[in-house]
C-alpha cells in the first residue's frame, strides 16, 4: 500500500522489575538492545500504563486497550475471543466459552480434565455435538488445538455471569454452571442450557466410533465436554471501520488472534513462530514486511518474553529480547521512511512474580514527524523523562493514528 | 502476621508552595527529613493527585480516593462518615448529619453556636432526643465530643441534598433545612423530618435537668441540636471484601477514623495521640508496628502539618515534618524486608492558603521489588523525574495490591 505505515510490535510481557540475579537490572536494562535503543534514541519514549496504573491485564484485556477498545466497556470473559480465534462465527450477544474433551466415569467424576491429552479425532467428536438445539438456543461446537475446543451459545435472553462446569481438578464431580446471581434470569438460563449441552455431550460421546477406538488402544475416552470462562460477546466497531487502516496480525498464541479475527483484521502465519523461545520470530518480522505491501497497520506480538516471565528464567528472557533486538533492526533498516515502529510491552511478567503485574511498561513512537526527545535507551527507567510521560494503553492508537493523519478531529 | 504487609503513612496537608518565610523553598523542602530522603533514594517516587490535578480535596474524599473508593461515586457528605467515627450504626441508605448542640432564644435566635462549649452531659442530651420516631422515620443521635453530636435518619424514601439547619453564626435565626431541589421528593422529606428533629429537641431540652443544672451554675443551656453536612450512607465494599487484606488504622481525627470504620478496618488508639502539633506521633508509630502482629495493612494518618498548614505557621510545618522523619526513621528500621512503606500526603494545605489546595503532593513506594529511580529526596520537586511520574490517589491501591501480589488478574 501507498502512504504512511505503522507496525506495532508487542513484546509479550516484557517489562519487569530489577532482578537481583542480574544486578537489580531488569531483563531489558541488562539485555544488549541496541537497536531497541537507537529506536528510543530517534524516538520519543514514555511509559504505558496498558489498562489503568498498577492494574494487573489478561493478555486479552491489555490488547483490547492497546488496539483502542477499553475492556471496561466491552470485555466480560475469554470466551468469544477464543472461539473467533479458531474460525468460528460469533456475534453481538452470543455467550462464548472455553471448553476442555475430558474423562468422567458413569457417576460424573472427571478422571482426567485433557482427556488423555487427545491429539486426534476431535474433529469427529466436536462434529457429534455441534449445532445442538436446547430449548430456543443454538449450540455450536468447534473442536481447537489438543484437548481444547470452543462453544458459542446463540439465542434470546442469554446471559454470561455463570459459574464453570470444569471442577478445574480430577477426582471431583463434573459442576453444575450456576449464575453468580440468583436473581439474575439470563444468566440462570445460560446455566441451564450448558448443563444440559453438558449432559448431552456425554450421551453423545461415551459411545461415538472415536471414543472405542481409543478405548480399545487403551486411552482415555473424551466422553464429556466441560465448557468455562463464560463471556458475553460485545459489539466491537471493526478495526477498519474505527481508524480507516487495513489491519492485519502476525501473533503466536489463540487468544490474541482471537482478538484481531473478532475485530476483523487478517490474519498472517509465519512459518515457525511457536509462540514459545524457540520460536523462528525473524520469520514474524518478515512475515510482518511482507504483509506491508496490501496493509498499512501490522500488530506483531512476540510471545518469548512472557513465556520466560512466567517461568521465572531471567537468563532466557535477556536472551529473548536479544532476540527481538535483532528482528527490531531488521524492521528499522527495512521499512520505508514513511513507516511507524511502536515498541512495547502489553505488560510486564516480572521474573520475581511469574505471572502478569500492574507495572508501567516502556513505549516508544519511531518514525517521521515525531517529536524526538532525550531518551537515550529502551528500557523501564530509561524512558522515564520522555516525552510521552506516561500515557494508558487507550492512548497508543489516538497517537499513532494522529501520527498518521487518519484520525478526524473532534470538533470544529 | 505472615508474609508482605504494608504501611500507609498519610501525612495530612504536609505539601505545600513555595514559602518566602523559607527563602522560596516548601517546607518539606525546608526541613531536615533525612530519613524520608532515604526512603525516597531506595524507593519509587512521583506526584499524586489525590483527586484530580487541581481538585482541592477534602480529608474525608481525600482518604476515600486513597484507599481506592472513587469519591465522585461514593461521596454525598460527611455525615454518614463522622456518625460511624463515633460508633453509630450506619446503614446504606441512611441519610446522616454532623450536629451541634446550640443555645438559642425563645424565638430561635442562635445565641452560641457551641452552647457555651459544653463538655458535660451531652450523653443524657442525646438519650432525651435518640430513637425519635417521625412519620415513618427513625432518628438516632449520639453525642461526640464537646459540643458536637451525629444524627443518622433511617427509614424509606430519604434524600441527601439537603441545606444546613445551623445557620454557622450567632445572632442568627435557626434556619429551616429545604431541599436544594424543590422537584427532589426524597430530599423535601428529609427536610421536613429533620426540621421537626430539630423543633422537637428543642422541647425535649429546654427543661431537661442537664440544663436546668447548668443554668444554675450560670452556663448556656445545650437546648437544641442543629445538624448540617448531609451525606447519604454509601453501600461500600469492606476493606477486606476488596483487597483481601486486614487492615487497621492508626490516625487522629473522628472523621478518618470514620471512614476506616465504615470500611471495616480495625481503630488501633494510640496513647497521647492529640491531633495537635503537640501529639505524641511516635507513640503512633509504635502502634502501628504493633498493629502489624495481626493485620497486613495499616493505614497511619499524622494530622499536624494540616494543622500547621491551616494557622499558616512555617516554622512548626518545618517542626512538625521534622518529628515525623524520626517516626519514618523508626519504621523504616523497625520493619522486616517483606513490609512496604508508602509515604504520602492526602492533600496540600499550604501556608498561604492556611486551607486545603489542589497541589499534587510527593508520594514514595518503598519495600521489595519496586523499581528503584533515580530520585534522591523527597519533596514536592525532587520527586519530579520518578517513575511514578504522576499518578491519581483512587491509583495507589491498585499499585500497593500489585506489589503485594494480591490482586486478581483483569482478564486471562
Amino acid at each position: 500500500m501507498e502512504g504512511l505505515k505503522a507496525i506495532l510490535l508487542i513484546c509479550d510481557g516484557m517489562a519487569d522489575r530489577p532482578v537481583p540475579q542480574l544486578g537489580a537490572r531488569t531483563p531489558l536494562e541488562a539485555a544488549d538492545n541496541v537497536n531497541m535503543n537507537t529506536l528510543a534514541l530517534q524516538g520519543e519514549c514514555g511509559l504505558m500504563d496498558p489498562i489503568a496504573p498498577g492494574v494487573r491485564p489478561g493478555s486479552d484485556t491489555s490488547h483490547l486497550a492497546i488496539l483502542g477498545y477499553d475492556p471496561y466497556t466491552v470485555y466480560t470473559g475469554r470466551g468469544p475471543f477464543e472461539a473467533a480465534g479458531i474460525g468460528m462465527d460469533v456475534r453481538r450477544g452470543d455467550i462464548a466459552f472455553r471448553c476442555n474433551f475430558s474423562t468422567v466415569d458413569a457417576s460424573m467424576v472427571v478422571t482426567d480434565r485433557r482427556a488423555g491429552r487427545i491429539e486426534k479425532g476431535t474433529d469427529q467428536l466436536a462434529a457429534a455435538v455441534n449445532g445442538m438445539q436446547i430449548e430456543d438456543i443454538t449450540c455450536y461446537f468447534k473442536e481447537s488445538v489438543a484437548h481444547r475446543g470452543a462453544l458459542v451459545l446463540r439465542g434470546p435472553g442469554l446471559g454470561a455471569a455463570v459459574t464453570d462446569t470444569d471442577p478445574h481438578e480430577a477426582g471431583a464431580k463434573v459442576h453444575g454452571a450456576e449464575p453468580c446471581d440468583p436473581n439474575d434470569e439470563a444468566s440462570a438460563k445460560t446455566a441451564r442450557i450448558v448443563n444440559e449441552f453438558v449432559r448431552r455431550s456425554y450421551d453423545l460421546l461415551k459411545n461415538h466410533a472415536v471414543n472405542k477406538q481409543r478405548e480399545a488402544e487403551g486411552k482415555l475416552p473424551a466422553n464429556i465436554i466441560l465448557p468455562r470462562g463464560a463471556g458475553m460477546a460485545p459489539h466491537l466497531e471493526s478495526f477498519q471501520e474505527k481508524y480507516r487502516l487495513k489491519g492485519a496480525a502476525v501473533v503466536e498464541t489463540g487468544l490474541i488472534a482471537g482478538i484481531a479475527v473478532y475485530l476483523g483484521m487478517d490474519l498472517i502465519e509465519a512459518p515457525g513462530a511457536t509462540g514459545g523461545l524457540d520460536s523462528d520470530i525473524m520469520a514474524m518480522g518478515r512475515a510482518v514486511l511482507k504483509a506491508l505491501d496490501d496493509h498499512n497497520f501490522l500488530l506483531c506480538n512476540i510471545k518469548g518474553p512472557d513465556v520466560a516471565g512466567h517461568d521465572g528464567l531471567p537468563d532466557a528472557k535477556v536472551a529473548m529480547i536479544q532476540r527481538i533486538d535483532e528482528v527490531v533492526g531488521m524492521l528499522m533498516e527495512s521499512v520505508d521512511e514513511l513507516t511507524y515502529i511502536v515498541l512495547a510491552a502489553d505488560h510486564a511478567s516480572p521474573i520475581s512474580v511469574k505471572d502478569h503485574s500492574g507495572d508501567s511498561v516502556p513505549i516508544a513512537f519511531w518514525g517521521p514527524d515525531v517529536r524526538v526527545d532525550s531518551v537515550q535507551a529502551y528500557d523501564e527507567r530509561s524512558v522515564i523523562g520522555g516525552g510521552l510521560v506516561r500515557i494508558r494503553g487507550t492512548d497508543l492508537m489516538n497517537i499513532l493514528t494522529d501520527l498518521m493523519g487518519t484520525q478526524e478531529k473532534f470538533g470544529a
